[in-house]
């Protein structure tokens, strides 16, 4: 008989850090009873290298500095280069942690980049394109995602910056003598992707691995070594089965439109994956009051946590009128999930990621059940969550990082 | 405590009578402790009249021409006009029943007219337009439905005739004088749509009303008597919510895409109700080998079921890989569930149907969990079939219509 509140839980994360995922973090770290082995950072709400800071940022707030970071996936699978979507400044901030300084000056890190001519990484990893050098890699069929769209797709919504900066670490880099064009896959054995394979080795089926950006990392990870991966239990928080999704058509779901490709290897990949998307975390709204606590231990930390959600609350009060209330805690009901897989319902079913958007294919990105399971019954499921218990996350959710707060003053 | 098996059934259907609903009509047949009380006609697979045909035929050879079959809706609520999806015939041939003879000379009714140049009725209600005549309608604004889009729409599927025979009826009849344009809505008290009050008002909560077209003429129900119809429960054959759909973009299902604005509607009147969508209807197939022992009777009946059943077994088999092994059993699960409800497993959750498509809107037919659900905990929940016992529905479907036409002979 196991009981979350008591047993150890390995776990290891990937984690594209924006507010709610540092808000995840920080469920995490008030549990005596979690072991975070890592975080690989992942492209997502930001790029890779800011999501790495910010998580570093939050690990060393919280007192949690020995908790070592990786450097993850820095584009998806299908493209080498990586923008982050406009939309996402407007509910993360600029930063990705609600423009709230973090006290240790991280954020004159953030500062853009000038545009430059040429295409050499700076200190950061990142290469500074001109606006005509994109042209010109579109032109010759170089992929590049803005927030999981093709520059130059109607739904793709570029930052208003003059010229772009955009991370590279591929071997599809592009010198201006010769460019690469990937075929399927972009292949990246990250850091971070390997911190995962050695953990699902080291645990096997004790790992829970938690996801809160896109599934890049962890297809990366299954590719590497599947048999010791799919052993691990796989909690993701993306998709939408039975909501409507917050892409623009309202199919698709953010994390999941980023890299379809991945996230469709993930969920047929025979691994024990359980899927915490908008079906769910839509149900579990943080408002203002319910941080109030947080704020009576007056220090750095709990300023911090109390701000970032504050932006986050504001930011969603401001984009639907079903988000009044608070803002949706997507990543941390899917953290909570990886502690207490009884806090939700599932809906057991084979599922699939569509890849491919048109007549009789489906829309890009879109979370839905595998049509084979239909013919072949040892489909493996994922366990899809249409149920929460949103009164017993959120006394969780808030009453432990209050403790966590009042434990580190 | 009720027993689905011996309890009295008050029943009355909407159909859009082609193969399938056929077979649903038989298995309501072959339950002495049914009342079927009457059938709407619908358009959908088919034109009203031809589904009113289909229905009479299918009541006389099964014996049973004393239950009444009424002129259900011709047209959604969005549009004056209907033709069949040429798609229709390819899965329920040219007259809606595998062109199959039902023995009784009906099927001479089926020979398209003529083209002409009136816009008088002929004698089944049709009214004939020349195709410059349809161009003119719609370049004027006047919605004409090709199973369930626009003629225009891409998606719209038109019959390979030199002309069109479309449906009149309603009150945007068009003269050659005088067009008149829908506003909202077609607004339809049919003799169908009554029949369902005056059931409603009879038997109150022990009527169960059984869709298996589009949900027009319940929404037509429901705004000539909201009150004594939100009494009934209702069971209808549509959507899709944790599968794929059978329309273009694989986001709709067919009955759903006729007439959203309808649907919608039903799904958010307060009334009882049960979707029985492809979550469920393509997990129960039904192959050749299953229907050998209608044929055993050796009558005009068990020849007749046979070969409807042969004949969407082929259409579907020819269609896609995942029915090969048999046609799925769409309406015939509909009328089980109407009998039982325990041969399904159900997610409750507040439903609508989207009407429009596009950036945050959505896309127009499309089934999903209603975003007001998330604030508002008074909303109707509809019970959503999301698993089905399906050994124990497919040996009652088959056995059941066995004994009836065993019983017949």
């Amino acid at each position: 008989m196991t009981n979350p509140q008591t047993d150890i839980h390995h776990i290891v994360a990937s984690m594209d850090t924006g507010i709610d995922d540092a808000l995840a973090l920080a469920l995490l770290l008030a549990q005596p009873n979690v072991r975070l082995h890592g975080v690989s950072a992942s492209y997502g709400n930001v790029l890779e290298q800011p999501a790495a800071r910010n998580t570093r940022a939050v690990l060393s707030l919280l007192g949690r500095s020995d908790i070592p970071v990786f450097d993850g996936a820095r584009h998806p699978s299908w493209a080498p280069y990586f923008i982050a979507d406009a939309g996402c400044a407007q509910f993360h901030g600029s930063d990705g942690l609600g423009d709230v300084s973090t006290g240790d000056g991280d954020n004159a890190d953030f500062t853009p980049t000038t545009p430059g001519e040429t295409l050499a990484s700076d200190a950061n990893g990142l290469v500074t394109l001109t606006a005509p050098q994109i042209r010109n890699l579109t032109e010759c069929g170089t992929a590049i995602s803005v927030g999981g769209y093709q520059v130059g797709e109607k739904h793709a919504d570029l930052p208003t910056m003059p010229e772009l900066t955009i991370p590279s670490g591929s071997a599809h880099t592009p010198t201006p003598e010769k460019l690469e064009f990937p075929q399927e896959s972009c292949s990246q054995a990250t850091a971070g992707a390997r911190m995962i394979v050695d953990a699902a080795r080291a645990f096997g089926p004790d790992l829970t691995i938690l996801v809160t950006g896109p599934l890049t990392d962890i297809d990366t990870a299954l590719t590497l070594d599947p048999e010791a991966v799919r052993q691990a239990r796989i909690v993701f928080m993306g998709g939408t089965l039975t909501q409507e999704g917050n892409c623009y058509d309202l199919v698709c779901e953010t994390n999941m439109i980023q890299d379809p490709e991945a996230a469709d290897r993930v969920l047929r990949s025979g691994a024990d994956v359980t899927m915490v998307g908008l079906d769910v975390t839509h149900r579990c709204l943080l408002g203002s009051s319910d941080i109030t606590p947080w704020n009576a231990a007056h220090t750095e930390a709990s300023r911090f946590l109390t701000a970032i959600a504050e932006f986050s609350i504001r930011a969603n009060a401001a984009s639907e009128p079903i988000f009044a209330a608070g803002m949706p805690l997507h990543d941390p009901l899917a953290a909570a999930v990886a502690l207490d897989a009884t806090l939700v319902g599932t809906l057991d079913l084979p599922m699939c990621v569509e890849t491919r958007s048109g007549d009789g294919t489906g829309v890009r990105g879109r979370t839905i059940g595998n049509p084979q399971g239909f013919i072949d019954a040892s489909l493996c499921p994922t366990h899809v969550a249409v149920g929460v218990d949103r009164e017993r996350f959120l006394a969780r959710f808030t009453g432990d990082i209050a403790n966590l707060l009042t434990s580190l003053r």
